[in-house]
């Protein structure tokens, strides 16, 4: 492959002394103030833009989810992006605690067309964006630094000459694009004159957001970035430092976590990460990684499923399969060890939330492969454990666990897993919950010629021991040579249509044969499985049968 | 949301004396040893695990790729699995510089199944692998951790015993998981008995790999780990150490980038990052990664579309369209701005190729918007630029020089996008570049009743000036009082039928007009491009008309 093409590119030294990163060692504490492009960056890099309803969809979404600071539009870009401003601004769509901002270039006709998008706003954010990057000013726009100040100083005094006459509260994010590639100290000096002119105060910030709009370094240096920006900027307490990180080297969601650990108070993304190429960084995934170390995301995603649905509809993008906290699979396990780790985890906080008294919710989650609770972001866990050949016992013992409420024994699982393999073997497939359970149904609970066959003397409602020795007595005498070996009995799930199940292990013959039994009380599963197992064994009641005999053929079970 | 169950959960504490991260200051300078583990882990997560068939296609690409390190299988967990490694190792599928590895659990049975699987291999790692963390040991194994670490040692002399049977030269590797949560001391301790038992040599070194089976915590406090166990292990010129990153938090490659930093040698991971739950890290993005670095990745990734084909084959699962480099909106610009920055920079590599007297792929890559050229991975150029309604003059003018040859006037562009842009406003939908094609031919190209109009004294293959002013001294004399303003000039690409372009701007009426015009010659396009705008700009030639007239309708140009 040419790699003679790519440098090993230093990243733009930082001036002074080195940077002892102490962010390391102070992971973020509290979510950062979050801010949404999906109307914008995100909406700029679909193949069909989000028309005027699919945008107000998106919008609504962010302000339930707890947006607070929304970026809705480039109005100066296109006539559906400016319908859209006025239809927020003009219909009163905005909510009190929300603020929008607009995005423009910095050409004076794409700042006043700006303006007039948001003409009898109570308060907007006018958000100015423009190359500072060697390349872009070299190869694109041909200027030399100080035509890039310029450019910077024009549109900055033009913005604040709009907003005076505009009346509203008007306030204003600046951003030095590519910065991340840009020299620091031109990003610095840029950003300490956009302050200057538009005159940043505490109680008047100046949103400083610095892009890595195309990731070319380690998160790491990204951070050393801001740090750097942290400490030298002229008027820090007049500024909210945001950073922008796309998606590149695939390392977004790190370079926003150090960058905000380094001393960034808010942080632009998306939804699932939607974006220009590879996409903005995840605000999703950053709230719940926050979240899974128990710090308050400050973002309402208590129901994934329903945020995911809607962003895919806006967008005509699907959230992928593996995608963190929201992919299909992402709590899903096939492989037996896995699931078999899942399962006794699970049980273990319902023992130990039953021994403390109470619920599984309020106690601390730690469970194996499972990050956070799945139903803590709306999961259900019906697509937790999935069976495919991958799969073992206990994956299969959490299916008919979970969906049947039948907690089958180790043995029992074992050889039902047994059969299971061979059926996913052999068609290389997944086999559904409701496969599962009819193949055990078929299996185990099926009394075949048995049915109906009685202990005459047995009374109903008897105990399951006795029910099943009454059972087996009968069929000895009916020439089946047979005793209990094992009886477990439990409760079972509504989705079983019974209230009790029994599982059985009978001899026939020194032969263990299972079978299992469901029954409105506790006696009558104890006799379905024991004639289940009857049936399974191969034997056949036989009608003259003066003394015990051999049982019938032991090969046959089906 | 319910924070309350969620800690801020400290990773374990490393023994000893402060981290220093040396490893931030020396970011990897070469590719480290690849492992590929598409065949077992991205397997066992598939809702339908590859068959024999597709089993032997992954490994097939693997080998093209470059792997040297795969592993094949868990040949004691299903049929499938076991089959395919007695494929590959009879049918002498394996090539010589090529070492295939079996993953296996702790259980006797297991490791005999597994030692069964190769028999006869010339040579094969045997991959140990059972929990090691308190969760596991506690809720799932209920184990104490001297019973866990007599489980490593009776695994791993049970697999010493059976290699030395085997004859082959079979190797070992060994994960306590899940790593980064098992305590630092035990996975040390358990590591270095291990590394004991198999009497790891520099020559015959154990394979130690440390996985994040979840990934729970910071990248940089997986890298501590790493460093910490790099500097702590007793037999560490015997040890090929290992990372397994997964990616729940949406940062493995990051924690694989600092890990590989930090003292590992060899990172497992699948191709696209195929996996349990969240996936694997993901073997491309990190080895392009380094491409892009100017790192030789050491894989050939050259024809990445069909690397991916390959893989969405073979796993049923699609590679989402923001995947880092391989996904089809990676190199994608929708928005005019990043659209004329694209367009820029490539005309700016041809002009300094053209300048040095060589190929712009000989040249340092340095373009706008796109960290890699996408063709240095297989990937052309035709879907660099894509046009919707947030597309610009840039973009569109970049469609028809890239399509069809065509090097608009600024002017011209700027007149044609904004007729784009009311289409794509109207419709809301993205222009396939041949329906901006037909636009622009249908708007541009087209004589209407001027075809097969001429100047009866102009000699064919004239100068297209000459050309263009004899057709309008003969429209003057028809009534339409038309004169050139502008004539452009230039080569056509193969796709417009035509050797030759012009652009002509003519004044009707002092109004101007633009026409295009095809020619197999210079003079040819430029007559087709007068009649063109004479059509465009509503005259007609009139029969009789003894005297130069005003031109016909003024507004009606369509």
């Amino acid at each position: 492959m040419p790699v003679h093409r790519y440098r090993r590119a230093a990243p733009q030294e930082l001036p002074g002394p080195g940077t002892p990163r102490p962010w390391l060692d102070q992971p973020l504490d509290r979510a950062p103030l979050w801010s949404s492009v999906d109307l914008r960056d995100g909406n700029q890099a679909l193949a069909n833009p989000m028309d005027l309803k699919r945008k107000r969809t998106m919008f609504d979404l962010l302000v339930r989810l707890g947006l607070k600071d929304i970026e809705v539009g480039y109005p100066s870009a296109a006539e559906t992006e400016f319908d859209f401003v006025r239809h927020l601004v003009t219909g009163g769509h905005v909510p009190d605690d929300v603020v929008i901002s607009v995005f423009t270039a910095a050409r004076p006709d794409a700042i006043d067309r700006t303006f007039e998008a948001i003409r009898g706003a109570d308060r907007a954010v006018v958000h100015l964006c423009h190359a500072t990057a060697c390349l872009w000013r070299e190869v694109v726009f041909r200027m030399t630094p100080s035509e890039v100040m310029k450019l910077a100083r024009d549109g900055a005094e033009r913005m604040v000459r709009l907003a005076d006459r505009a009346g509203g509260d008007i306030r204003f994010e600046y951003s030095p694009e590519t910065f991340n590639v840009t020299e620091p100290g031109f990003a610095l000096e840029i950003a300490n004159t956009v302050a200057e002119i538009v005159d940043a105060t505490p109680e008047r910030p100046l949103t400083l957001n610095l892009p890595s709009t195309v990731e070319m370094h380690a998160p790491d240096v990204f951070a050393d970035q801001i740090a750097w920006m942290d400490r030298n900027l002229d008027r820090r307490d007049a500024i909210i430092l945001s950073v922008h990180p796309h998606n590149d080297r695939g390392t977004a969601v790190a370079a926003a976590e150090y960058a905000l650990a380094a001393g960034a108070d808010r942080v632009e993304g998306t939804l699932f990460g939607n974006g220009e190429r590879t996409g903005n960084v995840d605000l999703v995934t950053l709230a719940l990684n926050l979240f899974s170390r128990g710090i308050d995301p400050q973002l309402d995603l208590s129901d994934l499923p329903a945020v995911r649905q809607t962003v895919e509809e806006c967008t005509e993008m699907a959230v992928p399969p593996r995608h963190p906290y929201a992919g299909d699979l992402v709590f899903t396990a096939f492989s037996g060890t896995h699931q078999d780790a899942i399962s006794k985890g699970l049980a273990h906080l319902r023992d130990q939330a039953a021994s403390a008294g109470r619920a599984p919710a309020e106690l601390p989650w730690d469970v194996p492969y499972l990050p956070i609770d799945p139903q803590d972001i709306g999961r259900s866990y019906e697509a937790i454990i999935r069976v495919n050949s991958q799969s073992g016992k206990g994956g299969i013992a959490y299916v008919l666990r979970s969906g049947w409420g039948l907690d089958l024994p180790v043995e029992l699982r074992v050889e039902f897993a047994a059969a299971i393999q061979q059926v996913t073997n052999a068609t290389g497939a997944e086999l559904e919950p409701q496969r599962i359970w009819d193949a055990f149904r078929a299996q185990y609970c099926d009394p075949g010629d048995w049915a109906g066959f009685t202990a005459p003397g047995a009374a109903p409602g008897t105990d399951p021991g006795e029910a099943a020795d009454a059972l087996l007595a009968a069929a000895r005498e009916r020439g089946v040579y047979a005793g209990t070996d094992r009886l477990d009995h439990d409760g079972a799930g509504p989705a079983t249509g019974a209230a009790h199940a029994c599982y059985a292990r009978i001899l026939v013959e020194d032969r263990p044969v299972w079978g299992v039994g469901l029954g409105g009380t506790a006696g009558a599963a104890a006799e379905n499985a024991v004639l289940s197992a009857l049936h399974r064994s191969g034997a056949r009641p036989q009608d003259n049968a003066p003394e015990p005999q051999p049982a019938g053929p032991k090969e046959g079970t089906r």
